[in-house]
């Protein structure tokens, strides 16, 4: 996860720099937005994507060890917010590069996990890794393969994190895997 | 879709009002943001979900004709922008309730399509119908159940609805639902 977006309230007009209300907007919406009083735009705030993968090699799994906050020192898969301009699977494919310099070819998508608190939606792909050598990028302390029995459960950076790996081997020892939808409460 | 949400460039600071300049942020993001020169505050902009479903009644799809724009007067899937505090599947219930007045159960994801031109993430859960009594919101002149042959394909509002419907019924021939992932281009 490459930024902490923390959502503070949006104080001024991102047109015309006014200062905002928060009220319902004239259009018959029910919520409260932060409506311009001097030309009227309505300011929307929306959940965001994060995007990564699970990188496996052979039976083995690729955590990130973290270089920034939240969760500095923490293992996580390669995932960060998804931008404009590039699909799901672009974007996990991106952070995948960006956070662990791995060479892999995608594959399809696995888990989608509802993080209503934050106001997130995290989609996870498997990805086969091609190599076992990894060039991580600056977020990133260390780039490891783990097996199964590996794996630092304990030191995991993320719910989303963990409950996708734990899909990813029950899935493995099934022999099938298939796509896992999951809400985090 | 309850709302058009055009995304015009951020010209002012939504913490301060300051007017912002776009430019690579000072912590290593590879982006332009918009950033502002006085309190600093970096402004991303990432993809929207809109969430929705595909209500059914025995053999027969509900569809909504749009009383707003775009695409007034053609008929969609009841959809909408996702919205904080809800999950993927709450927000497609939701709009479910808004647009269409119905009474229905929910069930599995059914299409994942990105539209990565518009910024767009869609998402459609099937949901079965209770009652073919509908009691739609102002954003809808008419809801109406339709046979996949009496479907007005040429009067579909959105290609991520069009694409879906094409999905359900190629789906329900083959007796098996599953969850499909197509990107838009």
């Amino acid at each position: 996860m490459t930024t902490t977006m923390l959502r503070t309230p949006i104080q001024h007009c991102k047109q015309c720099g006014t200062k905002v209300v928060y009220r319902l907007p004239d259009d018959g919406d029910t919520k409260e937005r932060a409506v311009c009083p001097a030309c009227n735009t309505v300011h929307y705030e929306n959940p965001l994507n994060v995007v990564g993968t699970v990188p496996y090699f052979g039976d083995k799994i690729l955590l990130c060890k973290r270089n920034i906050e939240p969760r500095f020192g923490k293992w996580t898969l390669p995932a960060g917010f998804m931008e404009l301009d590039e699909t799901t699977a672009e974007g996990a494919a991106r952070e995948t590069v960006e956070e662990a310099g791995a060479e892999f070819e995608m594959l399809g998508l696995f888990t989608l996990l509802n993080v209503a608190r934050v106001g997130q939606v995290h989609l996870f792909y498997r990805a086969r890794l091609l190599s076992d050598q990894f060039n991580p990028g600056t977020e990133t302390i260390e780039a490891r393969l783990f097996a199964e029995d590996e794996i630092p459960w304990d030191e995991i950076a993320f719910r989303t994190v963990k409950e996708t790996l734990e899909r990813y081997f029950a899935d493995r020892r099934s022999g099938v895997f298939s796509i896992h939808c999951v809400d985090i409460v």
